[in-house]
């Protein structure tokens, strides 16, 4: 895909400012894998400079993992400020289906906001999609490659928005074409924050390119980069290191090689 | 000790799920030590949500190293669900003795909930436990091995818990029994939020064993992996990843020839 | 300049209680950096715990990186209670000019607390000067030598305090020295949190020090640290891992080999 390729070109060419409201447990790594990929985060949600600060970011990320009372406010006026400005917002609906409080807010925010890609593990799709009245519920966790394939469609159709369910093969779709990434390792499930780390590097593609295009680079990239920290360091702590390590290191020469992408006509 | 070895092998089967309220120094590094040993991290602390995330977890962890106004009735509120749906509590009361409100809230949390295990550094249980009216005050700082012993058996008592009083030697009690874990290492104390881990591990340990054994497993678990990690990298930085190398790593046979646990009738 | 290395030695025989109210994103980065190097952080931000923390402590580092409108009180209270038992106040105005809250939040600290070192990169204080009266404004964050050094002195004389302009070559000032400091290594703005740990550095060599040789002795140190890693390391990952290591490694010979600092009369 080479797309993917370019978009990292152009990523690391336009520094894109990324501005993330996301949770206390992966602020620091998520900042890390930004400033390390070629992008500029930015972590405020103070309500009286969201104006300001979304202005001047290239996307939003929302990610609801330490949500409460006080940070979902701010949280939506985010994505409201972006819906406005026409700024690309990328939701991430952490724990989604485990609380009634995650389901309610990530399903507020895909209400109101105009969210670009929607980016989960399959049981959080799943329960964000379930609860809003398809048959498929939040006691599906178990993953399974056809219905992971299903559930990325029919979220992104029932939302308008692209949908990326991330797991042993991650699944991109904006309901009409899906892309299938195979890259990646296991041992991004040892690490916290893998997950959410993602969902900002697809805010920094956003700034480069369209919705789908832009999930599919920054799972692409991802997945590459760990599967390269793994080569070289087969356990969780030293693997971490390396992740951010193969961040800076990716190019184009790389992605071209290593990228193990699909597209489907659906 | 057996049970150490196989109380590894029983929580890496079981997976358990730990929902810890903790700072926000050590809220990333808990979660991967937890992931890195093969249990399931969860921080959660939203009022509305803190009932279902009890419910489905195997323990609570309730650190107070950067309590507030906010963060208290959080803590308090899921200790008492907790406490109501008997899952193991462990309690790690940082920085008690340094503060009035530190001291207080480790207190308040001790007389309503049903604490399984109490962790803490020799100042810290040593400030709990003179405030409620032993003669051993906060000003007892100075480690000293029988003062220790002392300490861990007074604070079991007093409290109708385990207590742990780690330091140079770990001595862990019921106030029938003490145990006295001599692994771990002093590096550890050059990288924050070792103790705090150590503390989480205790409650993946919960999910197999009972509080005195599990505190034990967890505390030898965690101080051999520091072993390990100091003989591949003595300086603090990269000493901290092999130290999640290790978790992850360590086995039966290791915790077999490594552990330094030893039991006394009291 | 012996007096950073004396410094060094000086600080580790202290082992001075740094207290830092800063930012989610960097509280872990900071607290491993303050332990590797050899002080002892404190991160505590209650109202009802604040004049007992700032007691004990040997310094105060207050860093806006993540404010809002419950952290500035705590903030303000803080410089307050350190203002008035004559403890070192490092400010940090991360992202001044960026938004008006962060330039508003800085200067009012800065306008009643007595503030030791005022620590930002060019376009934070340039930001901060800008907006306090000075013809420097928020616009001016190209990076110009000539430009920083004139903006060190005039941040100094305008605000009475040590101010220090790090980038490429660091400034600092008291508004008749100044000092050039051309240590440290691009890499370190591949990761987040480097600034901030400086910053908190600065705090931990307050405690031995007035503050501009402070200031000096402290980005002296971190810069040379972040040599020797990149040595080892030149990816952003293990290059993090590797700062703490040399900021524990890091002795007197090491920094009178390395150190390149100029003293400038004004």
């Amino acid at each position: 895909m080479d797309f993917v390729a370019k978009n990292l070109t152009k990523l690391r060419e336009t520094n894109p400012l990324v501005q993330n409201i996301t949770n206390y447990v992966v602020m620091n790594s998520t900042a890390n894998s930004l400033l390390a990929l070629g992008a500029s985060p930015v972590m405020a949600h103070a309500m009286d400079e969201l104006e300001e600060m979304v202005s001047i970011a290239s996307s939003l990320v929302v990610n609801i993992g330490t949500l409460d009372e006080y940070w979902i406010p701010s949280m939506e006026k985010a994505a409201k400020i972006a819906t406005d400005l026409k700024k690309p917002i990328i939701l991430d609906p952490v724990g989604a289906g485990a609380t009634k409080l995650r389901t309610k807010t990530a399903l507020k925010i895909l209400d109101f906001a105009d969210i670009s890609v929607l980016r989960g593990n399959f049981g959080e799709i799943a329960a964000v999609l379930g609860e809003h009245g398809k048959t498929r519920g939040v006691d599906s966790v178990a993953y399974d490659s056809n219905e992971a394939i299903e559930l990325s469609k029919n979220a992104a159709k029932e939302f308008n928005t692209v949908s990326a369910v991330t797991g042993p093969i991650d699944y991109v779709s904006n309901g009409k074409e899906l892309y299938a990434i195979s890259n990646g390792h296991p041992m991004l499930s040892k690490v916290t924050g893998t997950g959410c780390a993602s969902t900002s590097i697809i805010g920094a593609f956003s700034a480069v390119d369209e919705p789908l295009k832009a999930a599919v680079s920054g799972l692409t990239v991802y997945g590459i980069s760990a599967e390269m920290a793994f080569a070289e360091a087969p356990y969780p702590g030293t693997f971490q290191a390396k992740v951010y390590d193969w961040l800076y290191r990716i190019d184009e020469k790389l992605v071209l090689e290593k990228a193990k992408v699909n597209k489907f006509e659906i």
